[in-house]
């Protein structure tokens, strides 16, 4: 498709962080880009982590830049997190970065971008359980590549086999692992470990998910402590009183296992502590937790660093694994490549930005948009008053010439 | 049992090497050695690494001892490979020293223990087909977990999912991953990237292990050069014409493949170079390859350093893992443990050490006896006149008062 002046432009950039090996677009997302007619500016080297040289996203018909000329010319900016200062800031009018922005966690950054006219489009604030949506889950496509590396650190830190070995040698017994929290992250993470032959347990405080571990043929475990779901597929946040029976529960259970993986994590809160230091004190030498919950407010596990290994005094290994996703990248990258192009698919439907108010997709995941902060969710976090109703109006954002 | 002057007393020390996290002997082992009428001496913190506390051995009824007084007191040092000079040195007349020695290369440190009358023992020499020599088949065991290792150390290495995954952003294929070399080790590393989802092919120059590998449900490759099996179940080391052929054959087939397990270690020998310069250089970036053939002689793989992981300039991940063994600390001492009691129980079946000039089992791995050396592959590899035929003679060292 020839390239007009209106033709709109996609950037991706090289994720700055150390940890971050992703990349938000990959050759094949540039490539669906390109063919519904937008043009892509990749800043060089940008997904030699996820094993995509810069000659794969030429192949693909995308165009390399400098850092500064992909965030100066494109009218699109893919991102996976909200992205440093020194790109947000230079991000002008009319503009629209589409990531993970944790919107309702980084609220005075949005702000700024609000105030500037950036268009935000936060992809954790979409209506997960939308069937039309689910192309553009990021949060479950990386989710799921979490879960899986979850499953693959469990067994390289792990000083035994998983599976059962019955040899000359003789016979080894399967390692039992317990995945706590069985959404998508858990779900891969028994699927895993269990393909891999352990003995595999989930836990979760929403009675219903036991039919998903099971279809697993894993054991389902869940407390006996009401909770239950919450909203948007997430489980419901306990009380004080509630967490700590359902804790003490739980760790008297813990002691029996080998391997524990948590993936409790409710974004923008607290994470639950679901092996404290007492349970923690318990478990044999070797043991291992992967702790998917991991942040730097603190972890599912007592005393796990967010992106560090450290060996107990008890002699367990604790892995703070609160981005694996980014150690598995060029899957997850290609997933969220996918995610990606699904939502300017969405937002630009013939090539033009088309931002609908009433639409239930557009409505959750534009964060920003005129100079406004729309989304009522992030309003409601900032305690600003709602917006009137939409009326239904559809508002474009000029095209940037290239 | 009680403890007498005559009580045969076993040691074992922390290895010394920091890439080793393996013990000779773990708890379990001592267990079953002291129940056999041993006593055993450890050296503190000796199977930290592998997660089996102090308090463990002595549990199973081992004293804790200094470094030096193990070596010192004991009968029998159990160790996993030829130890330090500053070890083997402190060996004197009568005591024992049992290990994978690998005793045709250190032909010079063997001849020094001989003279100063240690009998050395030396498992690498144990002969595997031998029914009742498989609970010693220490190669056996530590290959097996090399093999297992080696598969998780492929999925970890690669940054895309194993498995297939079909999901709502998008399917990922499964990998292919070839193992080279079809032995114990390569065996494992088929069955571990198959039970992770992956498509896998075994080769093998033996056209005969086609079986196993199609039990494990993965294809079998051959090459169409003549080779076949060579003595004591390896392959028979090929002519350099027929490597280049079968190199050639092979390079072509790997295009195909994102992961590449290599496995091809012939004891003692340069291990044959498997995936060349010009072969990692058609890989698509990302590809993993492990070589479980690295050794300070070289590996299987073209510029593959024992113990370091790099990339090449393409991209591909290589890992040097001539030792995962050690990666999987708990499991592989558990098993090679049991193969270490296997071998006391067949020197000292009474508690006395009782070599056996005419035992299958004694005559092969028994390397240096009452001054001399008397294996025959040893006396053969450092040019010595065969000794006179056994005349059935059974000596016993003296035992050293404890």
């Amino acid at each position: 498709m020839a390239h007009t002046d209106t033709t709109l432009i996609v950037g991706v950039l090289s994720e700055l962080s150390s940890r971050e090996h992703r990349v938000a677009l990959d050759p094949s997302a540039v490539d669906h880009l390109v063919k519904a007619g937008f043009a892509v500016l990749f800043e060089a080297g940008c997904g030699a982590d996820a094993s995509f040289p810069d000659s794969a996203y030429e192949a693909s018909g995308a165009t390399a830049a400098s850092h500064s000329d992909v965030i100066a010319k494109c009218n699109i900016l893919a991102v996976l997190d909200f992205p440093a200062p020194l790109v947000a800031d230079a991000l002008t009018s009319g503009q629209v970065l589409v990531g993970l922005l944790d919107a309702l966690n980084n609220r005075d950054a949005v702000a700024k971008l609000a105030s500037r006219g950036v268009t935000a489009v936060a992809l954790e604030l979409l209506p997960r359980t939308l069937s039309r949506a689910q192309a553009m889950d990021a949060l479950s496509s990386q989710s799921s590549a979490a879960g899986y590396r979850a499953g693959i650190v469990a067994a390289s830190s792990f000083g035994r086999y998983l599976p059962m070995m019955v040899t000359a040698s003789g016979t080894a017994i399967p390692a039992k692992v317990i995945v706590i929290g069985t959404g998508v992250a858990g779900l891969q993470a028994i699927a895993t470990t269990k393909r891999l032959g352990a003995i595999v347990t989930g836990y979760d405080v929403r009675p219903a998910s036991h039919t998903e571990v099971e279809s697993l043929g894993a054991r389902f475990l869940t407390s006996s402590v009401a909770a239950g779901a919450g909203e948007g597929g997430y489980a419901r946040a306990m009380t004080t009183e509630e967490q700590a029976a359902q804790q003490n529960e739980l760790s008297e259970a813990l002691i029996a296992f080998d391997v524990i993986i948590t993936t409790a994590k409710v974004p923008g809160r607290m994470p639950a502590l679901l092996v404290s230091e007492q349970a923690l004190a318990t478990l044999q030498p070797g043991s291992v937790c992967v702790d998917l919950g991991a942040s730097d407010k603190g972890g599912n596990v007592f005393g796990s660093v967010d992106g560090e290994t450290h060996t107990t005094a008890g002699g367990v290994i604790v892995v703070g694994g609160g981005n694996l996703a980014a150690d598995l990248p060029a899957s997850a990258s290609q997933m969220y490549g996918r995610n990606i192009t699904s939502v300017i698919d969405a937002l630009a439907p013939d090539g033009v930005i088309t931002i609908d108010a009433t639409d239930e997709v557009h409505s959750a995941i534009v964060v920003s948009h005129d100079g406004l902060i729309v989304s009522e969710r992030v309003r409601d976090a900032m305690k600003l008053a709602p917006l009137p109703a939409p009326d239904a109006h559809i508002t474009s954002p000029k095209a940037k010439a290239a």
